[in-house]
Protein backbone atom coordinates (compact mmCIF):
# COMPACT_ATOMS: atom_id res chain seq x y z
CA UNK A 1 0.00 0.00 0.00
CA UNK A 2 2.59 2.61 -1.48
CA UNK A 3 -0.09 5.47 -0.58
CA UNK A 4 -0.15 5.49 2.80
CA UNK A 5 1.15 7.77 5.38
CA UNK A 6 0.77 6.81 8.87
CA UNK A 7 0.34 8.89 11.10
CA UNK A 8 -1.25 11.09 8.48
CA UNK A 9 -0.92 14.05 10.56
CA UNK A 10 2.25 16.31 12.13
CA UNK A 11 3.15 15.49 16.09
CA UNK A 12 4.87 17.54 18.08
CA UNK A 13 5.58 21.25 17.67
CA UNK A 14 4.82 20.75 13.98
CA UNK A 15 1.14 19.91 15.29
CA UNK A 16 0.88 22.93 17.16
CA UNK A 17 2.28 24.90 14.08
CA UNK A 18 -0.61 23.12 11.86
CA UNK A 19 -3.39 23.95 13.84
CA UNK A 20 -2.32 27.89 14.42
CA UNK A 21 -2.13 27.75 10.43
CA UNK A 22 -5.79 25.81 10.48
CA UNK A 23 -7.71 28.97 9.17
CA UNK A 24 -8.07 30.24 5.25
CA UNK A 25 -5.72 32.49 4.20
CA UNK A 26 -5.03 33.78 0.63
CA UNK A 27 -1.77 31.58 0.52
CA UNK A 28 -2.46 27.68 0.64
CA UNK A 29 0.22 25.93 1.63
CA UNK A 30 0.17 22.59 0.12
CA UNK A 31 2.07 20.33 2.57
CA UNK A 32 3.43 16.52 3.85
CA UNK A 33 4.65 17.34 7.47
CA UNK A 34 6.58 14.28 6.75
CA UNK A 35 8.46 15.54 3.83
CA UNK A 36 12.04 17.41 4.28
CA UNK A 37 11.78 19.49 0.72
CA UNK A 38 7.92 20.37 2.39
CA UNK A 39 9.97 21.95 5.41
CA UNK A 40 12.08 24.00 3.45
CA UNK A 41 9.39 26.21 1.90
CA UNK A 42 7.72 26.19 5.63
CA UNK A 43 10.83 27.14 7.51
CA UNK A 44 10.86 30.29 5.34
CA UNK A 45 7.14 30.47 6.08
CA UNK A 46 7.83 30.75 9.80
CA UNK A 47 10.73 32.95 9.41
CA UNK A 48 9.24 35.35 7.64
CA UNK A 49 5.72 35.27 9.38
CA UNK A 50 3.73 35.51 6.32
CA UNK A 51 0.03 34.23 6.83
CA UNK A 52 -0.72 30.84 5.76
CA UNK A 53 -2.82 27.92 5.49
CA UNK A 54 -1.30 24.73 5.92
CA UNK A 55 -3.01 21.94 4.05
CA UNK A 56 -2.16 18.47 4.44
CA UNK A 57 -1.97 16.85 1.42
CA UNK A 58 -0.89 12.92 0.88
CA UNK A 59 1.26 13.15 -2.20
CA UNK A 60 1.14 9.93 -2.98
CA UNK A 61 -2.53 9.23 -3.76
CA UNK A 62 -2.48 11.96 -6.96
CA UNK A 63 -5.35 13.23 -6.20
CA UNK A 64 -7.17 15.16 -9.15
CA UNK A 65 -7.35 18.59 -7.32
CA UNK A 66 -3.71 18.24 -6.28
CA UNK A 67 -2.47 17.60 -9.43
CA UNK A 68 -3.88 20.51 -11.00
CA UNK A 69 -1.95 22.44 -8.49
CA UNK A 70 1.40 20.38 -9.31
CA UNK A 71 0.95 18.66 -12.58
CA UNK A 72 4.05 16.40 -11.15
CA UNK A 73 2.08 15.29 -7.82
CA UNK A 74 4.56 16.66 -5.33
CA UNK A 75 4.59 18.41 -1.88
CA UNK A 76 5.30 20.94 -1.37
CA UNK A 77 3.00 23.14 -3.76
CA UNK A 78 1.04 26.76 -2.45
CA UNK A 79 -1.66 28.58 -3.91
CA UNK A 80 -1.34 32.34 -3.54
CA UNK A 81 -4.43 33.84 -4.84
CA UNK A 82 -5.55 31.23 -6.16
CA UNK A 83 -2.53 31.30 -8.29
CA UNK A 84 -0.35 27.56 -8.02
CA UNK A 85 3.54 27.16 -7.98
CA UNK A 86 5.69 24.15 -6.79
CA UNK A 87 9.23 22.93 -6.72
CA UNK A 88 10.94 23.52 -3.19
CA UNK A 89 13.79 26.13 -4.35
CA UNK A 90 10.97 28.07 -6.69
CA UNK A 91 9.05 28.18 -3.72
CA UNK A 92 11.91 29.79 -1.86
CA UNK A 93 12.85 32.35 -4.54
CA UNK A 94 8.67 33.17 -4.81
CA UNK A 95 8.22 33.85 -0.62
CA UNK A 96 11.85 36.67 -1.33
CA UNK A 97 9.45 37.95 -4.38
CA UNK A 98 6.37 37.84 -3.06
CA UNK A 99 6.86 39.37 0.26
CA UNK A 100 9.96 41.69 0.05
CA UNK A 101 8.66 43.58 3.23
CA UNK A 102 9.50 40.23 5.36
CA UNK A 103 12.66 39.38 6.65
CA UNK A 104 14.81 38.16 4.02
CA UNK A 105 16.51 34.58 3.47
CA UNK A 106 17.72 35.63 0.34
CA UNK A 107 20.72 37.52 0.56
CA UNK A 108 20.33 41.16 -0.44
CA UNK A 109 23.32 41.62 -2.47
CA UNK A 110 23.32 40.58 -5.54
CA UNK A 111 27.24 38.69 -5.83
CA UNK A 112 26.11 36.59 -2.43
CA UNK A 113 22.70 35.71 -3.65
CA UNK A 114 24.11 34.26 -6.56
CA UNK A 115 26.61 32.27 -4.04
CA UNK A 116 23.71 31.35 -2.06
CA UNK A 117 21.91 30.03 -5.45
CA UNK A 118 25.51 27.74 -6.03
CA UNK A 119 24.92 25.93 -2.44
CA UNK A 120 21.41 25.36 -3.00
CA UNK A 121 22.81 23.38 -6.30
CA UNK A 122 25.39 21.75 -4.11
CA UNK A 123 22.81 20.87 -1.70
CA UNK A 124 20.28 19.31 -4.00
CA UNK A 125 22.17 17.88 -6.72
CA UNK A 126 24.65 16.59 -4.38
CA UNK A 127 23.72 16.15 -0.54
CA UNK A 128 20.27 15.52 -1.22
CA UNK A 129 20.61 12.28 -3.52
CA UNK A 130 23.73 10.75 -1.24
CA UNK A 131 21.77 11.01 1.39
CA UNK A 132 18.97 8.61 -0.34
CA UNK A 133 21.66 6.08 -2.26
CA UNK A 134 22.69 5.96 1.52
CA UNK A 135 19.35 5.57 3.23
CA UNK A 136 18.25 2.69 0.47
CA UNK A 137 21.47 0.70 0.87
CA UNK A 138 20.80 -2.54 1.56
CA UNK A 139 24.53 -4.25 1.75
CA UNK A 140 26.69 -3.70 4.98
CA UNK A 141 29.48 -2.74 1.92
CA UNK A 142 27.00 -0.56 0.24
CA UNK A 143 25.57 1.02 3.50
CA UNK A 144 29.49 1.72 4.26
CA UNK A 145 29.50 2.99 0.68
CA UNK A 146 26.73 5.50 1.22
CA UNK A 147 28.34 6.63 4.63
CA UNK A 148 31.15 7.93 3.24
CA UNK A 149 30.04 10.08 0.49
CA UNK A 150 27.20 11.47 2.40
CA UNK A 151 29.66 12.34 4.95
CA UNK A 152 31.85 14.01 2.31
CA UNK A 153 29.30 15.70 0.85
CA UNK A 154 28.33 17.12 4.04
CA UNK A 155 32.35 18.15 4.04
CA UNK A 156 32.46 19.79 1.30
CA UNK A 157 29.44 21.89 1.86
CA UNK A 158 30.79 23.19 4.99
CA UNK A 159 34.37 23.81 3.15
CA UNK A 160 33.15 25.33 -0.14
CA UNK A 161 29.96 26.81 1.19
CA UNK A 162 30.31 28.29 4.55
CA UNK A 163 31.89 31.38 5.50
CA UNK A 164 33.24 29.87 8.50
CA UNK A 165 34.95 31.88 11.62
CA UNK A 166 32.59 33.25 14.06
CA UNK A 167 29.70 33.38 11.85
CA UNK A 168 26.43 31.80 13.52
CA UNK A 169 25.20 30.67 10.49
CA UNK A 170 26.51 29.68 7.34
CA UNK A 171 26.24 32.59 5.51
CA UNK A 172 27.16 35.11 8.37
CA UNK A 173 25.24 36.40 11.22
CA UNK A 174 21.70 35.87 9.34
CA UNK A 175 19.81 32.57 9.20
CA UNK A 176 18.91 32.25 5.70
CA UNK A 177 18.74 29.68 2.72
CA UNK A 178 21.60 27.74 3.01
CA UNK A 179 19.82 26.47 6.43
CA UNK A 180 16.55 26.37 4.91
CA UNK A 181 17.24 23.89 2.12
CA UNK A 182 19.75 21.73 4.27
CA UNK A 183 18.35 21.42 7.79
CA UNK A 184 15.33 19.43 6.83
CA UNK A 185 17.86 16.42 6.19
CA UNK A 186 19.86 17.30 9.33
CA UNK A 187 16.85 16.94 11.75
CA UNK A 188 16.69 13.11 10.19
CA UNK A 189 19.88 12.53 11.14
CA UNK A 190 18.70 10.35 14.19
CA UNK A 191 17.12 7.95 11.92
CA UNK A 192 20.82 7.22 10.25
CA UNK A 193 22.16 7.43 13.71
CA UNK A 194 19.76 4.41 14.25
CA UNK A 195 19.67 2.33 11.18
CA UNK A 196 23.12 3.41 9.48
CA UNK A 197 25.07 3.61 11.95
CA UNK A 198 25.99 7.38 11.69
CA UNK A 199 27.46 9.61 13.53
CA UNK A 200 27.58 13.75 12.75
CA UNK A 201 31.02 13.85 14.78
CA UNK A 202 32.40 12.66 11.54
CA UNK A 203 31.47 15.35 9.65
CA UNK A 204 33.87 18.17 11.85
CA UNK A 205 32.74 20.16 15.02
CA UNK A 206 31.96 22.80 13.18
CA UNK A 207 29.38 21.46 11.40
CA UNK A 208 27.88 19.84 14.22
CA UNK A 209 27.52 22.91 16.31
CA UNK A 210 25.55 24.68 13.20
CA UNK A 211 23.27 21.68 12.85
CA UNK A 212 22.57 21.93 16.75
CA UNK A 213 21.90 25.61 16.56
CA UNK A 214 20.02 25.37 13.64
CA UNK A 215 17.35 21.96 14.89
CA UNK A 216 17.33 24.78 17.94
CA UNK A 217 15.85 27.40 15.84
CA UNK A 218 12.28 28.46 16.43
CA UNK A 219 11.43 27.97 12.59
CA UNK A 220 12.90 24.64 12.58
CA UNK A 221 11.71 23.54 15.49
CA UNK A 222 8.21 24.98 14.50
CA UNK A 223 8.05 22.17 11.37
CA UNK A 224 9.59 19.02 13.27
CA UNK A 225 7.87 16.13 14.25
CA UNK A 226 8.61 13.30 16.52
CA UNK A 227 11.22 11.00 15.66
CA UNK A 228 8.70 8.14 16.05
CA UNK A 229 7.05 9.73 13.21
CA UNK A 230 9.91 9.90 10.53
CA UNK A 231 10.65 6.66 11.85
CA UNK A 232 7.43 5.13 10.63
CA UNK A 233 7.65 6.63 7.34
CA UNK A 234 11.41 6.19 6.63
CA UNK A 235 10.83 2.11 7.08
CA UNK A 236 10.15 1.77 3.73
CA UNK A 237 13.13 3.93 2.64
CA UNK A 238 15.53 1.96 4.72
CA UNK A 239 14.03 -1.53 4.02
CA UNK A 240 14.41 0.19 0.56
CA UNK A 241 10.56 -0.73 -0.69
CA UNK A 242 9.54 3.08 -0.57
CA UNK A 243 7.49 3.80 -3.94
CA UNK A 244 8.09 7.46 -3.98
CA UNK A 245 9.50 9.10 -7.26
CA UNK A 246 12.75 10.34 -5.10
CA UNK A 247 13.14 6.48 -4.04
CA UNK A 248 12.40 4.87 -7.74
CA UNK A 249 14.87 7.53 -9.12
CA UNK A 250 17.53 6.67 -6.62
CA UNK A 251 16.94 3.04 -6.90
CA UNK A 252 17.66 3.38 -10.60
CA UNK A 253 20.91 5.30 -9.98
CA UNK A 254 19.49 8.21 -11.41
CA UNK A 255 18.00 11.20 -9.36
CA UNK A 256 14.65 12.99 -9.44
CA UNK A 257 14.00 15.79 -12.44
CA UNK B 1 43.19 15.38 -28.32
CA UNK B 2 40.08 16.37 -26.13
CA UNK B 3 41.00 19.80 -25.26
CA UNK B 4 41.14 21.19 -29.17
CA UNK B 5 38.74 23.83 -29.16
CA UNK B 6 38.91 24.16 -33.90
CA UNK B 7 38.29 26.70 -34.37
CA UNK B 8 39.38 28.54 -31.28
CA UNK B 9 37.43 31.58 -31.68
CA UNK B 10 34.04 32.76 -32.85
CA UNK B 11 33.08 33.42 -36.50
CA UNK B 12 30.27 35.33 -38.17
CA UNK B 13 28.48 38.00 -35.88
CA UNK B 14 29.72 36.66 -33.10
CA UNK B 15 33.42 37.77 -33.83
CA UNK B 16 32.46 41.30 -33.97
CA UNK B 17 30.82 40.83 -30.37
CA UNK B 18 33.85 39.65 -29.12
CA UNK B 19 36.09 42.43 -30.87
CA UNK B 20 33.36 45.09 -29.50
CA UNK B 21 33.58 43.70 -25.83
CA UNK B 22 37.86 43.23 -26.09
CA UNK B 23 38.28 46.21 -23.93
CA UNK B 24 38.89 45.62 -19.74
CA UNK B 25 35.82 45.85 -17.90
CA UNK B 26 34.64 45.41 -14.23
CA UNK B 27 32.52 42.70 -15.43
CA UNK B 28 34.99 39.63 -17.25
CA UNK B 29 32.75 37.21 -19.10
CA UNK B 30 34.93 33.63 -19.18
CA UNK B 31 33.02 32.52 -22.08
CA UNK B 32 33.71 29.37 -25.05
CA UNK B 33 32.24 30.27 -28.10
CA UNK B 34 30.85 27.13 -29.30
CA UNK B 35 29.15 26.33 -25.28
CA UNK B 36 25.59 26.83 -25.32
CA UNK B 37 25.34 27.29 -21.48
CA UNK B 38 27.42 29.94 -22.34
CA UNK B 39 24.86 31.51 -24.89
CA UNK B 40 22.27 32.02 -22.51
CA UNK B 41 24.30 34.26 -20.43
CA UNK B 42 25.72 36.00 -23.38
CA UNK B 43 22.20 36.60 -24.87
CA UNK B 44 21.26 38.10 -20.98
CA UNK B 45 24.43 40.19 -21.57
CA UNK B 46 23.41 41.81 -24.98
CA UNK B 47 20.06 42.56 -23.72
CA UNK B 48 20.77 44.16 -20.82
CA UNK B 49 23.40 46.42 -22.85
CA UNK B 50 25.90 45.99 -19.66
CA UNK B 51 29.49 46.83 -20.21
CA UNK B 52 31.32 43.62 -20.18
CA UNK B 53 34.63 42.05 -21.00
CA UNK B 54 34.52 38.92 -23.37
CA UNK B 55 37.01 36.31 -22.71
CA UNK B 56 38.00 33.01 -24.51
CA UNK B 57 38.45 30.08 -22.45
CA UNK B 58 39.00 26.47 -23.34
CA UNK B 59 37.54 25.18 -20.56
CA UNK B 60 38.52 21.54 -21.65
CA UNK B 61 42.27 22.82 -20.35
CA UNK B 62 41.45 23.41 -17.03
CA UNK B 63 44.13 26.20 -16.59
CA UNK B 64 44.61 26.81 -12.71
CA UNK B 65 42.91 30.46 -13.12
CA UNK B 66 40.09 29.69 -14.66
CA UNK B 67 39.84 26.81 -12.05
CA UNK B 68 39.79 29.31 -9.40
CA UNK B 69 37.16 31.46 -11.23
CA UNK B 70 35.29 28.47 -11.13
CA UNK B 71 36.53 24.92 -9.66
CA UNK B 72 34.13 23.07 -11.55
CA UNK B 73 36.03 23.99 -14.77
CA UNK B 74 32.94 24.81 -16.83
CA UNK B 75 31.60 27.87 -18.89
CA UNK B 76 30.63 30.12 -18.56
CA UNK B 77 31.91 32.08 -15.62
CA UNK B 78 32.16 35.46 -14.92
CA UNK B 79 33.90 38.02 -12.28
CA UNK B 80 32.79 40.92 -11.63
CA UNK B 81 34.83 43.48 -9.40
CA UNK B 82 37.02 40.37 -8.74
CA UNK B 83 34.12 38.29 -7.23
CA UNK B 84 33.56 34.95 -9.29
CA UNK B 85 30.35 32.95 -10.10
CA UNK B 86 29.28 30.33 -12.42
CA UNK B 87 26.47 28.27 -13.59
CA UNK B 88 23.90 29.73 -16.53
CA UNK B 89 21.13 29.75 -14.38
CA UNK B 90 22.46 31.45 -11.68
CA UNK B 91 24.62 33.82 -13.80
CA UNK B 92 20.93 34.73 -15.50
CA UNK B 93 19.94 35.56 -11.78
CA UNK B 94 22.93 37.74 -11.04
CA UNK B 95 22.86 39.96 -14.13
CA UNK B 96 19.40 40.61 -12.85
CA UNK B 97 20.51 40.85 -9.32
CA UNK B 98 23.57 43.00 -10.29
CA UNK B 99 21.52 45.27 -12.85
CA UNK B 100 18.56 46.52 -12.21
CA UNK B 101 17.47 49.41 -13.96
CA UNK B 102 18.80 47.70 -17.63
CA UNK B 103 16.47 45.79 -19.54
CA UNK B 104 15.19 42.90 -17.45
CA UNK B 105 14.44 39.32 -18.31
CA UNK B 106 13.39 37.88 -15.75
CA UNK B 107 9.83 38.70 -14.81
CA UNK B 108 8.92 41.35 -12.28
CA UNK B 109 6.22 39.84 -11.16
CA UNK B 110 6.58 37.65 -8.43
CA UNK B 111 4.54 34.71 -9.61
CA UNK B 112 5.25 34.79 -13.38
CA UNK B 113 8.58 35.19 -12.09
CA UNK B 114 7.71 31.47 -10.20
CA UNK B 115 6.52 30.38 -13.43
CA UNK B 116 8.77 31.32 -15.57
CA UNK B 117 11.74 29.62 -13.11
CA UNK B 118 9.51 26.25 -13.18
CA UNK B 119 10.04 26.16 -17.03
CA UNK B 120 13.80 26.64 -16.81
CA UNK B 121 13.76 23.70 -14.70
CA UNK B 122 12.48 21.76 -17.45
CA UNK B 123 14.46 23.21 -19.51
CA UNK B 124 17.78 22.88 -17.91
CA UNK B 125 16.74 18.91 -16.99
CA UNK B 126 14.86 17.74 -19.46
CA UNK B 127 15.19 19.15 -22.83
CA UNK B 128 18.59 20.08 -22.51
CA UNK B 129 19.91 15.53 -21.54
CA UNK B 130 17.42 14.91 -24.18
CA UNK B 131 19.14 16.77 -26.54
CA UNK B 132 22.56 15.18 -26.07
CA UNK B 133 21.19 11.50 -25.24
CA UNK B 134 19.69 12.86 -29.08
CA UNK B 135 22.84 14.05 -30.22
CA UNK B 136 24.95 10.98 -28.75
CA UNK B 137 22.76 8.51 -29.79
CA UNK B 138 24.48 5.72 -32.67
CA UNK B 139 22.40 3.25 -33.46
CA UNK B 140 19.34 3.87 -36.03
CA UNK B 141 17.13 2.70 -33.51
CA UNK B 142 18.40 4.99 -30.54
CA UNK B 143 18.71 7.87 -32.57
CA UNK B 144 14.53 7.64 -33.74
CA UNK B 145 14.26 7.04 -29.76
CA UNK B 146 16.12 10.41 -29.34
CA UNK B 147 14.60 12.16 -32.41
CA UNK B 148 11.06 11.52 -30.60
CA UNK B 149 12.22 12.36 -27.08
CA UNK B 150 13.56 15.02 -28.10
CA UNK B 151 10.48 16.66 -30.44
CA UNK B 152 8.57 15.15 -27.20
CA UNK B 153 10.70 17.11 -24.83
CA UNK B 154 10.22 20.36 -26.97
CA UNK B 155 6.52 19.99 -27.54
CA UNK B 156 5.63 19.52 -24.03
CA UNK B 157 7.75 23.11 -23.42
CA UNK B 158 5.17 24.80 -25.57
CA UNK B 159 2.16 23.23 -24.23
CA UNK B 160 3.16 23.42 -20.78
CA UNK B 161 5.05 26.75 -20.45
CA UNK B 162 4.38 29.08 -23.28
CA UNK B 163 1.27 31.38 -22.97
CA UNK B 164 0.29 31.19 -26.97
CA UNK B 165 -2.07 33.35 -28.69
CA UNK B 166 -1.07 36.38 -30.00
CA UNK B 167 2.07 36.23 -28.21
CA UNK B 168 5.63 37.39 -30.02
CA UNK B 169 7.55 35.63 -27.25
CA UNK B 170 6.96 32.21 -24.71
CA UNK B 171 5.34 34.20 -21.84
CA UNK B 172 3.98 36.95 -23.62
CA UNK B 173 5.38 40.75 -25.79
CA UNK B 174 8.79 40.45 -23.84
CA UNK B 175 11.67 38.54 -25.04
CA UNK B 176 12.81 36.28 -21.44
CA UNK B 177 14.49 34.00 -19.93
CA UNK B 178 12.80 31.45 -21.28
CA UNK B 179 13.82 32.41 -24.74
CA UNK B 180 17.88 32.84 -23.57
CA UNK B 181 18.04 29.99 -21.43
CA UNK B 182 16.15 27.65 -24.64
CA UNK B 183 17.26 29.39 -28.08
CA UNK B 184 21.08 28.38 -27.82
CA UNK B 185 20.42 24.98 -28.49
CA UNK B 186 17.59 25.74 -31.26
CA UNK B 187 20.42 27.67 -33.10
CA UNK B 188 22.41 24.15 -33.06
CA UNK B 189 19.19 22.50 -34.44
CA UNK B 190 20.68 23.05 -38.41
CA UNK B 191 23.17 20.04 -36.94
CA UNK B 192 20.52 17.85 -35.88
CA UNK B 193 19.34 18.56 -39.06
CA UNK B 194 22.08 17.69 -40.82
CA UNK B 195 23.36 14.66 -38.93
CA UNK B 196 20.35 12.94 -36.97
CA UNK B 197 17.08 13.96 -39.68
CA UNK B 198 15.60 16.37 -37.29
CA UNK B 199 12.78 18.30 -38.90
CA UNK B 200 11.74 21.56 -36.72
CA UNK B 201 8.42 21.11 -38.30
CA UNK B 202 7.73 17.64 -36.49
CA UNK B 203 7.50 19.80 -32.85
CA UNK B 204 4.79 21.82 -34.24
CA UNK B 205 3.89 25.73 -36.62
CA UNK B 206 3.85 27.67 -33.86
CA UNK B 207 7.22 26.30 -31.83
CA UNK B 208 8.95 26.90 -35.89
CA UNK B 209 6.98 30.19 -35.40
CA UNK B 210 8.71 31.11 -32.65
CA UNK B 211 12.07 29.54 -32.99
CA UNK B 212 12.40 31.83 -35.97
CA UNK B 213 11.90 35.47 -34.43
CA UNK B 214 14.10 34.04 -31.94
CA UNK B 215 17.20 33.07 -34.19
CA UNK B 216 16.39 36.79 -35.61
CA UNK B 217 16.38 38.47 -32.72
CA UNK B 218 19.66 40.44 -32.74
CA UNK B 219 20.99 39.35 -29.29
CA UNK B 220 21.17 35.72 -30.53
CA UNK B 221 22.49 36.66 -33.85
CA UNK B 222 25.28 38.43 -31.85
CA UNK B 223 26.38 35.52 -29.97
CA UNK B 224 25.84 32.81 -32.91
CA UNK B 225 29.03 31.48 -35.21
CA UNK B 226 28.58 29.85 -38.77
CA UNK B 227 27.58 26.75 -38.64
CA UNK B 228 30.14 25.03 -39.86
CA UNK B 229 31.96 26.36 -37.20
CA UNK B 230 29.08 24.65 -34.45
CA UNK B 231 29.73 21.62 -37.12
CA UNK B 232 33.63 20.90 -36.07
CA UNK B 233 32.76 21.01 -32.29
CA UNK B 234 29.95 18.88 -32.68
CA UNK B 235 31.06 16.47 -34.60
CA UNK B 236 32.68 14.47 -31.58
CA UNK B 237 29.34 14.63 -29.86
CA UNK B 238 27.89 12.54 -33.14
CA UNK B 239 30.44 10.69 -32.71
CA UNK B 240 29.69 9.91 -29.35
CA UNK B 241 33.44 10.60 -28.94
CA UNK B 242 33.66 13.75 -26.75
CA UNK B 243 35.03 14.00 -23.46
CA UNK B 244 33.17 16.86 -21.91
CA UNK B 245 31.18 16.21 -18.89
CA UNK B 246 28.23 16.80 -20.22
CA UNK B 247 28.99 14.24 -23.15
CA UNK B 248 30.61 11.68 -20.42
CA UNK B 249 27.56 11.82 -17.97
CA UNK B 250 25.17 11.36 -21.18
CA UNK B 251 26.91 8.05 -22.07
CA UNK B 252 27.04 6.99 -18.69
CA UNK B 253 23.10 7.68 -18.57
CA UNK B 254 23.07 10.26 -16.00
CA UNK B 255 22.76 14.19 -15.92
CA UNK B 256 25.79 16.44 -15.23
CA UNK B 257 25.42 17.96 -11.37
N1 LIG C 1 12.09 18.41 -6.35
C1 LIG C 1 10.95 18.46 -5.46
C2 LIG C 1 10.87 17.18 -4.65
C3 LIG C 1 9.61 17.07 -3.79
C4 LIG C 1 9.29 15.63 -3.37
O1 LIG C 1 9.92 14.67 -3.85
N2 LIG C 1 8.30 15.46 -2.46
C5 LIG C 1 7.89 14.14 -2.08
C6 LIG C 1 7.63 13.99 -0.59
S1 LIG C 1 9.12 14.20 0.34
C7 LIG C 1 6.59 13.79 -2.78
O2 LIG C 1 5.71 14.62 -2.94
N3 LIG C 1 6.47 12.54 -3.21
C8 LIG C 1 5.32 12.01 -3.90
C9 LIG C 1 5.78 10.95 -4.85
O3 LIG C 1 6.99 10.69 -4.93
O4 LIG C 1 4.93 10.36 -5.54
C10 LIG C 1 11.08 19.69 -4.57
O5 LIG C 1 12.21 20.16 -4.37
O6 LIG C 1 10.05 20.23 -4.12
N1 LIG D 1 25.62 23.37 -15.82
C1 LIG D 1 26.57 24.21 -16.51
C2 LIG D 1 27.06 23.50 -17.76
C3 LIG D 1 28.17 24.27 -18.48
C4 LIG D 1 28.98 23.37 -19.42
O1 LIG D 1 28.82 22.13 -19.44
N2 LIG D 1 29.87 23.99 -20.23
C5 LIG D 1 30.73 23.20 -21.09
C6 LIG D 1 30.91 23.78 -22.48
S1 LIG D 1 29.40 23.76 -23.37
C7 LIG D 1 32.13 23.13 -20.49
O2 LIG D 1 32.63 24.08 -19.91
N3 LIG D 1 32.74 21.95 -20.58
C8 LIG D 1 34.05 21.68 -20.08
C9 LIG D 1 34.13 20.22 -19.68
O3 LIG D 1 33.13 19.52 -19.83
O4 LIG D 1 35.22 19.79 -19.23
C10 LIG D 1 25.90 25.55 -16.82
O5 LIG D 1 24.65 25.58 -16.91
O6 LIG D 1 26.61 26.57 -16.93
Amino acid sequence: MPDHVEPPHATAAAAETVKEHSAPQDLVFHAGWFCPFVQRAWIALEEKGVPYQYNEVNPYKKEPHFLKVNPKGLVPALEHHGKALYESLVLLEYLEDAYPSAPALRPREAHEAGIVRLALQHISNVVVPTFYRYVQAQEPEKQAEGKQAFVKALQDTYEQWFVKGDAQWARGDDFGWVEAALVPWVARFPLLEKHRAFNIDGVGPEFKAWAQRALDRPSVKATTSEATAYEQIYRRYFEDTAESEVAKATRKGEWLK
